[in-house]
């Protein structure tokens, strides 16, 4: 049989183990061709691919990215793309399709899965907000890099009596932010799950830095926004198709906060860090099991569906279900962050 | 209300995140004093207390070990134990007490529960295996450092073509081998789930060499046993009550891996550093998560219950289902490690 | 005899293993009482100190920043400045100071040495450009973090076909730039002490794109210029004085070369995180070197030195010796970084 | 020209570094084609050899151990081996020979050189025992394993009031018990340098844990060996030939801590994971200098020399001015750990 597999979206750290699962579970339990198609997408249109062997996966393991590459390329939104992903999956005789990806990647499988192609899909993005999995790949590495940048944020506030801004990632949903800065122990957390009231914001941080403490850390996700009705002095700068820009609402806050307080502020845009490097141990044991779940379901002869964590086990969603839904962060989370600053 | 707070057995990444939660919320949200005692039940037997504030638990989030001490003391395995301890709660004027700890700590609190005081339970345990819970505090950070290791080793081993084994904890459960094995990349998981047959592994090392490998990472639970009925030229060493020794059954292992194929074969116990340092993000969420959860119940009176996560959310499981359980490596997890060997 | 410590200048990882040198062995060896003062000159200014014993100095090894705090205030550039720190230092009865701090700190040092205070110093810099000792406290811990930040961004760039600038901290040196430029194998390296050609940084993507690789990693150095001449569409940001603005070069470079290749371009400003969290061995260790040599120092009636590091000695200079001077990153330095690209 | 290139002894972190170095600055600027032989002097008297391209050293910047495969063969000490040493590099017309190895393989190395090839060598040895440069690749990687490690052991030594004994390499020098020693904060180092007084370690410990600690941590080399005279009531274990053992003498200081104090004691043994992993920043910028200084001075002609860090400048000896001298640790910096006790 022969299988195909792709990664599609921003690369994650974790990506490889999955990878290095699907290749070793289908050469050498069933004896699958795993035929590898190169940045997502694109390379199925451009019949970019090739036979992945156990000497492509040597050492892949505690690589961060991905060995396939990646592309944010969705070809259900561009003329012809669907029907060159049909013939290149004809041409290369392709059974079964793993598509390893975010919100983007797998809507684009559901697409390609109502053409006929049987779908096996993966989930992974560092944001985590991919719904009916607790967890996606890559979320833990993410949790952690931007942890440890709080980490070390947090010594040089204290000596310099400091508010230090850090920017996240996540744009729908606030999860590195909720659990980064639990993790933290920041003194505030903005996502886009509550959006936040300046004004209160205001007035916390001059109680606090009146009451006893000389420094504050406050963690805001990229897709954070004021409370409607919220008088702000300073508008958030947006892309050319009104998306959101790296970097504008935390600097953004850091003008609205000088302007209010007047404490010394400073802000700190983690950026593409956060999807590098090697991945945690949580993102590589998951990227094994959700591989080796795949490829199993491409055996038993599953199709639209996605593999997902739920408590300990792994188990299969269908990819319908999944559609168009955010995973948004749970109130108790987002209480634990603000019953603890 | 005054709450009492202690800390039993050994010490995990975490137990500070769990500690300063109760304390943070305990004062700020309801007004109750914490009462922490020293050295687990042994603070308890001995009367030493001391109220926990805010000064106690600053920039405690990052750092391992317990503020509050621990002990492997039990109350209700010695004499006068469980009197002294009422004792001291009555003295005290404890309305309620939280238990951070594992199997014997939890064993314990439901003794004291059962004498008329409100428990409620936080489990802690780099082993993984307390019934009822999907994850323990400590775990993740104990699989993350026993991964760095065994990519540490795994460099050498490619370097020098060896046999490299590394002994982990995991008395009556593999978790941590199985996890980091996973994550590690290991070519032989050894767990107490699954009695090894060292015949099997005599042929799978000699073929595996023999076909194409240099070198072989093999990671054993210190609680691993042979399968009834292998014959094995050497004994493992046990402890004077016939407990597990930590090193005992890798250094076994080698010793027999060397006889039976010649291969140079070298064994790394990794010991304390697995349970010391740094907790991950995973730990101190985890105990940030437990210790509001705890103090939340102990608010609305709930007792004889510990703490728990499922799947996303945190959850009260009444002691009483927990006790005398082992939580064993579900099959599928295993499973994963051996299809990736 | 009473000492006097003080911490000025922007924070750095390494400062808490000098502060505890200096008291372990100032109480230990020499019974001196050794008196700390708060936020670097402005405490000495305002008379906030307090006398450091071995209890302050419990666990902060591994603790970043400076348990005595610091601010960037230079007494001898505010009037009265001078004045009021020699009454202090006579109301305190300090009969010598050991200031650890940079350039700044070192300046202020020195002025407060001709009027005739017995002074030791203690060169500490992330940049290393302190002239005189082969490394300051706090570089080695950030040319760590900006090497790991490198690694990542390495596996992102590889997944997704870009060039990534890096700009790191480096205003009149490129110490930090050229060796994690080095060791995370970056392709370019701009350094204050290079002004760099930017058609040839044109030429040279254009190329290495054409050629075979499909990424770039161009690191920066804040303090980096274009060589004179240079003509290039955007201008560099100054801040109100002139001065040079974290994230400005690398900005700008980034629009240069979108412009100019038409390659997708990102930019990453590690900033604070360049300067926090857990020192390195490296400046644990020299740290606690220079804080026994300082000490030492003032015990045999040394002043107006800075100790200094030599090969593998440490030394003292005299203070006189590295007034206003920069220490740049040497020419076969440089070349290693342009042989391996 | 062909030059050839073997890594010897034990694997270390940054070996990657140094090879990488002499292939890109070998074939960027000289043209010259590396030949690299597996398995240090092994492969040369085994003819396994392969040319190098810059295909094979994509990536391995991070990765510890050694692409080359490395062996602890010295061919001067077998019959026959130089003879076939110099039938290899005649047949593979090799003009000069990079060696990259410790004691052993740089003599051997001075061995070949005598016989009339062109040696050009790179000190590696996490014991940073070569004499004639501050410092030899690996060293600084095992430092930064071993303070993480006597960090991570620091908490659970001060959560149970223990005393903790760490080993770690150095059979003939002290170097990472000392530097790690003073940047883990332990309470006692044990070096080759000074042989060590059991009985007033005994009333050291004893002092200690009466007067006001409750934990303390012993870094202990394993060569480190009892001052003569010294009553003790364990024999370190020796190995066939009378070799050092690892963990004997960290189980034997255990033994008589316990037995002369009382105190609960334990051993961890750091063992193979201080020579594995990613190289810290230091260790793959010194492999980097190292690799193209060593190809420059090919190029130039040289013979018979070493690369060697001193100060800031990276610099040639002559082979024979370090044959037969271990670099032992300088007495202040033994003063050092002796004074932050």
């Amino acid at each position: 049989m022969r299988v195909g597999l792709l990664t599609g979206g921003g690369d994650v750290p974790g990506l490889n183990a999955a990878i290095r699962a699907v290749v070793k579970r289908g050469e050498g339990e069933y004896g699958h061709s795993i035929i590898g198609f190169r940045n997502g997408w694109r390379g199925v249109v451009d019949g970019a691919s090739e036979p992945m062997t156990r000497q492509h996966i040597r050492n892949v393991l505690p690589v961060g990215g991905t060995l396939l590459g990646t592309a944010r390329y969705h070809p259900h939104k561009s003329d012809g793309g669907l029907d060159a992903v049909m013939a290149t999956l004809e041409a290369e005789r392709i059974e079964a399709l793993i598509c390893i990806g975010g919100d983007g990647t797998l809507h684009a499988a559901s697409k390609v899965a109502e053409a006929g192609i049987r779908i096996v899909a993966i989930p992974k993005t560092i944001d985590n907000d991919v719904w009916g999995t607790d967890q996606s790949i890559g979320f833990d590495t993410a949790v952690t890099i931007a942890t440890e940048a709080i980490d070390r944020i947090h010594t040089t506030a204290e000596s310099h009596n400091r508010v230090m801004i850090v920017e996240v990632m996540g744009r729908h949903a606030g999860w590195i932010a909720a659990t980064a800065g639990i993790a933290g122990g920041a003194e505030l957390v903005l996502t886009p799950e509550e959006p936040f009231d300046i004004d209160r914001i205001e007035r916390f941080l001059k109680h606090r830095h009146r009451a006893h403490a000389s420094f504050s850390i406050v963690v805001v996700a990229e897709g954070a926004v004021p409370a409607e009705g919220t008088a702000m002095h300073y508008e958030t700068q947006v892309g050319k198709f009104g998306e959101i820009v790296a970097g504008a609402i935390g600097e953004r806050l850091k003008a609205e906060i000088e302007q209010r307080t007047g404490f010394d502020t400073r802000v700190t845009v983690l950026g593409h860090v956060q999807r590098g490097g090697t991945p945690t141990p949580t993102d590589r044991i998951l990227g094994s099991r959700f591989g080796v779940a795949a490829i199993d379901a491409v055996a038993r002869g599953e199709s639209n569906v996605m593999t997902a964590l739920r408590g300990e086990r792994v188990e299969l969603v269908p990819l319908s279900e999944i559609a168009g839904k955010v995973k948004h962060v749970p109130d108790d989370l987002l209480a634990v962050a603000r019953a603890l600053a």
